[in-house]
């Protein structure tokens, strides 16, 4: 029951440990950074799901899903998104022991799989806009070394594909987007910051990209999410058109907004610590675990108190786990908080019959609950342990960014860093260099922090066209 | 607004056209038997999805998820199931630009991607029973004529599999799985038998399968799902064992239960009628349709009377859609009905200022409801519709079989037959020449109609070792 690797000087070991002690995922599979979900991980995976799936729901978005095979002819279309993706593919070149005249690849992203149907189902301004999702799993032939949630070959992918009437209908919907996933992360007790990403570093084929990070410790930043306007850059290659209402021909504007698992190592990340992974309630597996507290003679009292308040709580809808095992109250208070339960009951003899339990939540705060009904006292409990990790968060968030004025600063980075930029390639590959890491881009809305006024760019010393604009160490 | 082609005489047409007309896949995707899930398609999936997790969880299943690619070294350790699936797997065998070392299988069903886990998990009797699913797609390299949701190349596969200490286990966990799938067809008022296959028609690599069909019109029957014992046929291959209470290594027993979007297939094919799709209320996408009848000079009044009746009944957890559209009321009515929906709510002005609506449900029946609250009398109309529904086809299937006592009256069946069988494979083939279809099997538990005293087989005509045993024409 060894402490995990300290977080902040051994920021990887300790991820890597904490998913393992926490039974996420089985990465024992032969095939290298394709993870099998156990049922515990596939649980939380569950519940993130649903919060995608309100989220992007109550804007109106449908699901839908697309093959995960596409022909070559139609993944070639885009030149900038083939030439992004070409060495990430896998490919499947025989069916049975045939072999194929056309080789598919196997989704890394359903872009080439969705617009050939669009342009069929669009045909007028009444088709529009469109807005679907699907959830699905998505494939990269990754050359670098995978991680849990974080770098895999088989991501569970949540994508959602739009088509717009017009340029500013599209930015509109990623504004959408943005506040889509501010719901999510809100969901998650998880601070971020969106930054649209410079011309060097958008994805391939999009007209602009704002990506969605995590600070995770040092200038270590955790890319979550991204939202892509595309304007025409895929409906010309793809022919998505629509007759307006002159019946004049015009291509649709289109958007995607992209989530995937790292949303649950991004929870793992940001809220773990020596002990393990830390789930808000929103994607605890179980956000209650009893645990009876069994002395010799005292017969079943504590275990029937268990299941009688497990029974209890279930009823009021919460996920509940008692652990009656044979093992020791010790090794089960370790285990379901390396788990990241958020609160854990204990109840032994005495108190069951005193009507009373014992509530530690996973931040650590202890508190004797009865007599009397016990359901209120623990969903408040639950309710006051969101609101303290939320806080928590907030505060680590806070301390997550600090200003620098010149690039020699950047070297020994210790938080993410707001540099005054001038917006040119030149001058940002100069900041990427100093900082060892990326330039993240220019904050979507109010900055992280306050920097006061603004400075000359850090690199070239020209005021002009200066931003606020983020740099890190991109996991 | 023509109606279907005949469903008895020209079954498949009628059946295409129903898919069709009801908007639920989309099968002008570019690679033939992968068809696009519409918004409309995929939410009845996700409703009958839901039936299945619900069926299955309740039994203690708990989901999982194991990646989608296979190592072919895995997949080919059990020697019957690959020759079971040699010709019909798709190949991975490219990365990016890389031949890969080890060719990849895109799973045809699962059990050699978790079988070597399953191997690592087990220990000792105490890990054992291990009841896992997963709802995953499926791929299939179908040379055939592929059809929407019956005969397709990326399938949406639910697959249970079980390790159980013992044969018996592993008979009761089959004879479990029959029962939560009795709960899933009563949910979709789908009556079926289940047979067990023939030793030279069961699954490659199992002791046993058990199938369950459903008859859909003439002798044509439609299987819909699958439970096989495979006792110790993978276990060995895999290495799948456990320490028992002496110490002493054993194999666990092994079992699966497959179900499929074929179920989705399944209800259009057995409810739906010359005007397309029925759906019960489990799976319909939507349960109620309200369409305004809008005519000059009446203002809003009966759209305002939709809308308010459509969010009351919201938030009885019912759903429903609006027709507000400019279409005439006419064509709504026929577009919901070919989409299936149980309940039509027309309101005109006259009768939104009276406060009562005429409901008509799909099988026909028309009501006037109100004055007064409409929700009691709608959500009556919707479990009366369900249990009609579920009545007419009891009555359907009733007729669905027939006994024959020759050879020669199988040719001209016009419903599946029963017939007296000794069980050997000769006189099994003889049954299969003269249907011109296949041996079924015998029945697990109540056949479907009283075929009266057992006869002598119906091809050798011996007494010894006969069954009753079901001969169809699989679709």
């Amino acid at each position: 029951m060894a402490e995990l690797p300290d977080k902040a000087e051994h920021f990887i070991e300790w991820y890597l440990e904490a998913v393992e002690v926490a039974g996420l995922t089985d990465k024992r599979y032969p095939v290298k950074g394709m993870n099998v979900w156990t049922a515990y991980g596939f649980q939380a995976r569950r519940l993130l799901d649903g919060l995608m799936v309100r989220g992007i729901e109550a804007t109106g978005s449908q699901a839908v899903e697309f093959p995960a095979l596409i022909p070559q002819t139609e993944f070639q279309k885009e030149k900038e998104h083939v030439k992004g993706f070409d060495t990430q593919v896998y490919w499947v070149t025989k069916g049975g022991t045939t072999e194929l005249d056309i080789p598919l690849v196997l989704r890394p992203t359903s872009e080439t799989a969705m617009y050939p149907m669009f342009a069929i189902w669009i045909r007028s301004h009444k088709d529009l806009p469109l807005n679907v999702y699907q959830i699905v799993n998505t494939f990269r032939y990754e050359t670098k070394t995978t991680r849990p949630f974080l770098r895999i070959r088989e991501i569970h992918f949540f994508e959602e594909h739009t088509c717009q009437l017009t340029d500013e209908a599209a930015a509109a919907r990623c504004q959408s987007n943005l506040a889509t996933f501010q719901g999510i992360a809100d969901g998650l007790a998880l601070p971020f910051v969106a930054s649209r990403r410079p011309e060097w570093d958008k994805f391939p084929g999009a007209y602009y990209s704002i990506a969605l990070d995590l600070p995770v410790g040092g200038a270590r930043t955790l890319q979550v999410g991204t939202i892509h306007h595309y304007r025409e850059n895929f409906s010309r290659p793809y022919e998505i058109r629509y007759e307006d209402l002159s019946g004049e021909l015009k291509y649709v504007h289109q958007t995607t907004f992209g989530l995937s698992e790292r949303l649950l190592g991004a929870t793992v990340a940001f809220h773990g610590d020596r002990r393990g992974v830390v789930f808000p309630n929103s994607i605890a597996p179980f956000q209650v675990v009893i645990v009876p507290i069994v002395s010799q003679n005292s017969g079943p009292i504590a275990v029937d108190a268990a299941r009688t308040l497990a029974d209890r709580l279930r009823t009021r809808g919460l996920r509940v786990h008692v652990d009656d095992s044979e093992n020791r109250p010790g090794a089960k208070y370790y285990l379901w908080e390396s788990r990241g339960v958020p609160l854990r009951i204990e109840v032994g003899p005495r108190e069951a019959a005193a009507g009373t339990v014992t509530a530690v939540t996973r931040l650590g705060e202890k508190k004797t609950l009865g007599p009397g009904p016990l359901e209120g006292p623990i969903l408040q409990a639950l309710v006051d342990f969101d609101l303290a990790l939320a806080a928590q968060a907030r505060a680590t968030f806070q301390k997550s960014f600090s200003v620098a004025y010149r690039l020699e600063e950047l070297k020994d980075s210790t938080t993410v860093r707001l540099v005054s930029w001038c917006g040119t390639e030149e001058c940002g590959h100069q900041i990427e260099q100093a900082i060892e890491g990326a330039v993240l881009g220019v904050p979507e809305g109010p900055l992280p922090i306050d920097p006061g006024p603004l400075t000359e760019c850090i690199a070239c010393g020209k005021m002009h066209g200066t931003r606020w604009t983020l740099a890190g160490r991109p996991l």
